[in-house]
């Protein structure tokens, strides 16, 4: 009861706050955004030592190396955070932006306006640097954000928020705009969940278990950050050596992430001369392989792959791959496979790259070119909130104008309905 | 666990329809549409005797006249429906539309393509033309529909749907696309709720029980379609002629839907003038009035709005009143009481134009103009499938492009990620 208190009034104040943001001119929240930048970096040290207390928890309640590494901060990721706030204040404000304004047959004129959102919700996992990142982007974008972060994260997420508040306040930003739930118990999650009508969205990023519990308990809108099952299809006409550098680059320059490679579909007319090229790349990348029959007929030494790998999001220098019979057989198998996520086809048949094109249903589908280009920077969109893998309202890579909402704007002169 | 099995199996029938509607043409569904039509056209007899059962049932079990109105077919009702089916013929198809195709600094070139959302369940009350409406508009767009009318209408639902598969099959197109559950059953509903994975998107259409429901339950998108508490602000400087027959329109031409005004708000300085011409032609109209006590000083012969008045969606020939102090006093009473629906201003200042425009949040903000103007054909989308009160993906009138979604696409020529 005091949990669900709590929430609810951390949430009000910051829906509050978030009303007044909507009225907040670009400059003062790029002036806003430059000074929090400059405070996160003039503050390392105190940054660093709040951050240690995290890492300190975390070695001694035994966490795994890979999440400790996430959750740590150097002066470099600190000055990475700095960056983002000023690449954000660089980009265009999306606020009050109207997109197609035309006049009816009545004389009256009819377009749409860019307002913000309201009051974002955003629960993530062990990285500080995304408090930083998402209170930015939703600043920008005239939103409040109640941040709830990782337990493990708590003494570094509650620092940065700080800074970042005061910061708010002193350009004349309500500081409540950027709330972060003080309570690293599990149910303020459920209690944020509760409160449609006063949050507005919820973007959860984390992994598949936190999905399933956001979708099943929020009551409001979810845009889920989700992972990525991956293809490449290599078609019979594909250039080889580009095709080399596209697989070696989608699997290996880092696996870890949504938009890697997890499974390679190659054409059986250029399997032969395909695969041991590849092989010979990613054996030296330390790249596990593992194959279906046709694929260990050309590359005897690999591993054979079952079906439980076509399933697997590896997010690890492991690849399964597959021989198809044709266009039609790797497509049908990303249909089965696949998490639409990013999809990739190299060939030089026009027709065969308009048919992946149109036919294949992922956030991004991507002609002779790397998976891990989907991502807002490379696509051009600035700084990102993350890659929505939900088909409502964004779709893939989240730019600043997927922060915002469109509200029909009518300019008339005593028009009534006939 | 009979129900659960049922539901599941139409709605995992429909979305494997729904990927061959994604593909289809646009010459195939529109042939599609127009034989619907034509079909419905030549089946008036038939269809109004399955509405007579659904009269019949209805008149036995007591329901409201208006209930009962609303669920009643005639001729006219059937034209009106094959007509809106030709409508949504003649629009163009929003599906495969790319938009912003531009060159990034390494030369490949990134967009977005309109691709539809895949199956929507669309669950609804009484009037059975909401059928044949919602499937043109999820056809015409490239999606599966499941659709769950009201139990009262069932069997007007059920032959309707069926013209329309059987048209939909001769055309080429699958005819689970259009999948009606035929389950009066209440729990249907909840069971639909929990089947995210196969409905991609949920839009309930009725009263505030089956919004509140469908929020609480759904695990997938829902857009919703609620009713509306809409205001229109007389300014100090409205031409009072014209404010005149804006009020009336919006507060009588049909008062029982969701864009009628609901509350006027006077200023101060123009009630005097104002509002006996006004009272005087909506007493014409055996329009109600309440007002606040300022109100009454000007026209005392009208009842006392009490603060539930504020409140209320009467969605009937009543009217609140209130007298207000300036523009701000005007926007923090649409704030606090508005639904965020449809709002408008009447006045000749451009400043306070501009500040209505931009800082009043609703699904439309109108200048000069009848809230009822707030409408997809109004508006110029063609044909609608309502309004939506969610502020995510599709706010305001929902035409087509709102039932698709955009991936991005990616042309590249070897493309890697540096």
């Amino acid at each position: 009861m005091e949990l669900e208190k709590q929430v609810r009034e951390a949430a009000e104040s910051a829906k509050r706050a978030a009303r007044a943001l909507a009225k907040c001119t670009t400059a003062a929240k790029n002036n806003a955004l430059l000074a929090m930048a400059n405070r996160l970096e003039a503050q390392i040290a105190p940054l660093l030592s709040e951050n240690a207390k995290d890492v300190q928890n975390a070695s001694a309640r035994g966490l795994s190396a890979p999440l400790i590494e996430r959750l740590t901060l150097n002066p470099k990721r600190v000055a990475e955070m700095a960056a983002g706030l000023r690449e954000i204040a660089a980009l265009p404000d999306p606020v009050g932006e109207i997109l197609g304004l035309t006049r009816r047959p009545n004389g009256m004129q009819v377009g749409r306006m860019r307002v913000p959102i309201g009051l974002i919700g955003i629960i993530y996992e062990s990285r500080p640097n995304v408090t930083a990142d998402v209170a930015g982007l939703c600043i920008k974008s005239g939103n409040g954000v109640l941040l709830r972060g990782g337990s493990e994260a708590i003494h570094s997420n509650l620092a940065i928020a700080h800074l970042l508040r005061e910061e708010a306040e002193k350009a004349g930003l309500p500081a409540e705009g950027i709330t972060l739930l003080t309570s690293t118990d599990r149910q303020a999650i459920f209690e944020m969940l509760k409160l449609d009508g006063i949050i507005d969205l919820v973007i959860p990023r984390g992994g598949r278990e936190l999905m399933q519990s956001v979708t099943a308990h929020a009551r409001m809108p979810v845009i889920k950050h989700d992972q990525g099952l991956c293809h490449i299809f290599v078609d019979a006409s594909a250039d080889l050596s580009p095709a080399v550098d596209i697989c070696v680059n989608a699997k290996v320059q880092r696996p870890a992430v949504c938009n890697a490679m997890e499974t390679l579909l190659v054409h059986q007319s250029v399997a032969p001369a395909f695969l041991p090229r590849l092989a010979e790349r990613l054996r030296d990348a330390k790249c596990e392989m593992r194959g279906c029959p046709r694929t260990r007929a050309i590359l005897p030494d690999i591993v054979a792959a079952t079906e439980a790998d076509w399933h697997e999001e590896y997010l690890a220098l492991i690849l399964s791959i597959k021989v198809v019979e044709d266009l039609d057989a790797a497509m049908a198998h990303i249909a089965t496979y696949g998490s639409a996520h990013s999809e990739a086809i190299l060939t030089r048949h026009h027709p065969n790259a308009m048919r992946f094109l149109n036919e294949v249903d992922a956030s991004a589908v991507l002609i002779n070119a790397s998976t891990r280009l989907n991502d807002g920077f490379q696509l051009g969109l600035g700084a990102e909130m993350g890659i929505s893998t939900s088909r409502i309202h964004a779709r893939g890579p989240m730019g600043l104008t997927a922060l915002t909402c469109e509200k029909f704007i009518v300019l008339g002169d005593g028009h009534i309905r006939q």
